[in-house]
């Protein structure tokens, strides 16, 4: 089976040109097939507050309202993504920039309404990915770049998750591919003191995730992301890495982040 | 040889939803092959406006300084063309929005300034289209969008005339494809009596166009448009159809618009 990474990069990423520039230059040097997802950074806030759109937050959640959707689709799937794609490009990097909408690569399902209507956000499923068109771009030499716009097959785009959206991709193309998912964020990794980067932990097994929580290693905004991680892991994906951008280019050799495996 | 339909559309279509929508569906039940390309609309506009950006002219021709650059390359690479995709999409047909730096598939060169700087505008050459991978797109069953922004290849997005693009794809095309190259705009075609749509002048053959213009039936903005046409005819374009985008279902029945010919 041919191996596939399928990386994620924020917005602290994204809003820093010069860390932009390096993780682009260290995503064009990974070997082998790749994808990337992005998100949006401070740059659609900055553009909604200049056209007076006020951030809509429901119990700290933000929603999406339609004004909040043409920003970001002008703001991910333009501004950031073409520019992003022209960098590629110039460093020799055959990127195709793409929203789920572009060849019905990400089908997603509006949010249904419950106690908090989030407008025009995007959930996915297991029928969400379009692995055949991406494994044809990939085939034709094209590495896609995704921003986090999709689609419902009905017209409309909706706002998505870049992480939700990096997990099912990965799970999806894990039917034909050997696939890893690296999350890049903004520390070195799971730290064992939150305060001290060099106290990473380098790997983590499904079953020593429950004790890790029970021992307070892994804690708040880090469970849920661990928690998704492992479901990636039992859907297929081979490994999970979380870590820093700029430690990219040690992925194949010292290793990269913490790696999560089954 | 396969045949290839390159379409483009402008503003007038894109800034009135009906005519859009009537447009898509029209589009999508075309048999074959086919690429699009569209222009920008008043949306730019509007949004510069909005942001407190000034149009800027000099000499009556429009500037593209880097505000404006960010506007359009949100505008037409994020807005309109991922909008335009999602429509396709839910019409059934496999559309895939892509800017010039997606997949290196239109490569500008940035325009020398002489008289006028134009700022970030691009131009094309015989070397612009990438042939292989249009081709390999639409071998993929993926039906290319192109939004008229281009790049230089050295990470620079460049603001490029939808016409242009239009044309050197088809010239381009025509290498592998039987291309026709199809201009959606205002009028009905060449008309005999600007004033009378039913005066449209059905055929012209490019040993005609000096007679034509001679006689005044063709004055004005048709003639670099008509001289254009005749140009990608000379480089290969089996036919250039300029009419009104409500008119293409005609075009393989009864005609569609003027039919310019070899």
């Amino acid at each position: 089976m041919k191996q596939l990474t399928v990386i994620k990069i924020g917005g602290n990423v994204i809003d820093n040109s010069e860390k932009l520039h390096q993780f682009l230059v260290d995503f064009t040097a990974l070997p082998g097939d790749k994808i990337l997802i992005h998100g949006g950074g401070k740059i659609a806030t900055e553009l909604g507050t200049s056209l007076g759109i006020e951030p809509k937050l429901v119990d700290g959640r933000r929603i999406t309202d339609i004004e909040t959707l043409r920003v970001v689709t002008m703001v991910y799937g333009g501004l950031i993504n073409k520019n992003m794609v022209a960098q590629l490009q110039a460093r020799g990097c055959n990127a195709i920039g793409l929203s789920g909408a572009d060849g019905n690569v990400i089908k997603a399902v509006k949010r249904p309404v419950k106690e908090i209507d989030f407008g025009f956000v995007g959930d996915l499923d297991e029928h969400s990915v379009s692995v055949t068109t991406l494994d044809s771009l990939l085939k034709s030499n094209l590495i896609p770049v995704l921003c986090a716009i999709t689609h419902d097959g009905d017209s409309q785009l909706l706002n998505t998750n870049a992480d939700t959206i990096a997990s099912a991709v990965a799970v999806a193309m894990s039917s034909v591919y050997e696939t890893r998912l690296v999350y890049c964020f903004e520390k070195k990794g799971v730290l064992r003191d939150v305060e001290d980067e060099t106290s990473l932990v380098a790997e983590i097994r499904s079953e020593d995730f429950v004790r890790l929580q029970t021992e307070g290693i892994v804690s708040g905004g880090m469970i849920p992301k661990l928690h998704n991680a492992f479901e990636a892991i039992r859907q297929g994906v081979k490994a999970v890495y979380i870590g820093k951008a700029d430690e990219l280019p040690q992925i194949d050799t010292q290793g990269f982040g913490t790696r999560l495996i089954d």
